[in-house]
């Protein structure tokens, strides 16, 4: 395991596109960036996408005899299913046959699975899932969490998601001291409704992270914060917004850009710097996001996920396991647990 | 009254660029959109600020020897201090010697003000701040209510915004069938917090709305919807966020766009193409939030607002007063009282 060669189970039959865009990004991941890749799913169907004279190292297909349809209540599927694609990779990782687990499923059942069969970590009372935004400073995103694992949010929970964060920011996306933000609806400690004023209080008294205050919506995106905690709620309803907003965006440009005589030869010879702007912008160069606080990696991908969002959430996940993120979080959260209790 | 010559009160000391930016937004409005304006505050400061040869007709001055900073506890401020130029704007409505009210100063102070002042509408039992938002689709905005009044919401609060911002959107958005959504984190009736199942189930019932479903963080500006309510913690991050991101993008532009040789050529050439999406995207292009529910129109103006989003509050301000919103909600909310009680 660890930094020899990084084994990721793939659920080859979830998400919008699969199996062919799975199967073509988790190839691509494999080529690129030298990872072990385990395709679960229906063998007859995974290897009909494979291109004629595929290379097999590094490839094993993992039998699982069903799928989890994106209209099924997560919980009792993943009971029902016991061999749905979800289950079969949580349960590689969970034998020590794989390091993480991604998914472009159903991301209430990956949620399901994952809690079943790898179980909450000691000391965590809610698994969030995290979501890593760009931000208006090029090379420095955000991680926001929980954004939709928990509708309802006790401070107690925000702080343990705050913690997580910090980890994954430090040690994953590289920032030296993450500066942790509260998502409110306005900077003084005694603004919000009454859970978010307890969870600043809480925050606040925290030595083990560098809680730097409440951050509005407009502070999501301005590169002030590294780690912004919210409830599973409105974290998701501003996940889903910003998806959108990025895709809306690209679209004014297309519409208003190409106009008129001038627009088409401007956008003719714009044409490398919209890419780049594209680039900046287009959540599917993001990846996906990530469930913290369970008890092994696992990425969920966007259910309309293609190759190149599949090919980044396996750099997410190889980025996770070479740099130890589960058993920091276990540790360092063993020892905030034992300072705070 | 009415359509003959609407009088709309201008807190003058209200907002970042007051008085200067204000008078110059309310002269712009008297002279283009035909309204009187009464400029509310420190006569000295706003005869200062008018250029030398005004023309004095349908201006008037109306002291106010207090205003309320940014910084200030709103509900002690509007009480301690009864001659605030935002009280005083108020009142003005109240003895009917002004149809309404806009102002970009303290947005809880002017909530507070027009709450003590005006009181609340018969049948509702708390006012929200309704925002529209550009969609895009050109042209059809979107009305999302609450978006900072009240950070918990009961299930019959949202009820009532239901009603208040479908009778605003066909009233003055000019939507036939105005189609309310309420938002939440995915399109089933069972999803979301126990407030968000409960609302659902209100406006399902509700025969005088047309409720077509849940609205998720994605559905917010695709057209769809005509009015999205919910409460005004994730109202206001929403609200916030995307005035932020709207202008990150055109920041991504100005970076991404001119770089090398051919950038600033391409750039050169599209500059009218760019000035229209500025304008699709800009908030400062939408005029300001409303107050629905409290005996008066008002409207809250961003306290960032320079000469162009006052006009345009202003002229939201004129078309409310022209189509009788306030009497529309009145008399309808209390048929809709008396159907449902």
């Amino acid at each position: 395991m660890g930094s020899t060669c990084v084994r990721i189970a793939i659920d080859a039959m979830g998400g919008d596109h699969a199996p062919n865009e799975i199967v073509a990004g988790a190839l691509r991941a494999r080529e690129e960036l030298g990872v072990e890749v385990l395709l679960v799913g229906d063998p007859q169907q995974i290897e009909s996408k494979l291109p004629p004279k595929t290379n097999l190292a590094h490839v094993e297909i993992v039998t699982a005899e069903e799928a989890i349809a994106m209209d099924e209540e997560p919980l009792s599927a993943i009971r029902r299913k016991p061999k749905a694609s979800i289950n079969v990779a949580m349960d590689l990782v969970k034998k020590q046959q794989a390091d993480a687990v991604v998914s472009a499923g159903h991301s209430g059942a990956a949620m399901a699975a994952a809690l079943l069969r790898l179980g909450r970590l000691p000391g965590i009372d809610r698994p969030a899932i995290g979501a890593v935004f760009p931000t208006m400073v090029a090379g420095k995103p955000v991680l926001v969490l929980d954004v939709g694992a928990n509708v309802d949010c006790r401070p107690k929970f925000l702080e343990q998601f705050a913690v997580m964060g910090s980890i994954y920011s430090q040690y994953v996306l590289g920032t030296p001291e993450p500066k942790v933000g509260l998502l409110n609806i306005g900077e003084e400690d005694c603004k919000g409704n009454d859970a978010a004023v307890r969870a600043h209080q809480l925050l606040k008294e925290k030595t083990q992270i560098t809680f730097i205050g409440n951050a509005e919506g407009r502070d999501v995106l301005s590169g002030h914060f590294d780690v912004i905690v919210c409830d599973g709620f409105v974290g998701n309803v501003l996940l889903k917004f910003a998806e959108a907003v990025g895709e809306i965006m690209l679209q004014i440009m297309r519409e208003e850009l190409p106009q008129g005589v001038r627009g088409q030869i401007g956008t003719a010879i714009l044409k490398p710097n919209l890419r780049r702007i594209k680039q900046r912008v287009d959540h599917a160069e993001h990846g996906g996001a990530l469930l913290l606080g369970v008890g092994g990696i696992c990425i969920i991908s966007h259910g309309s996920s293609q190759a190149p969002s599949i090919f980044n959430a396996i750099r997410m996940a190889k980025e996770a396991v070479n740099n130890q993120v589960l058993q920091r979080i276990q540790s360092q959260y063993q020892s905030v647990q034992q300072e705070s209790g």
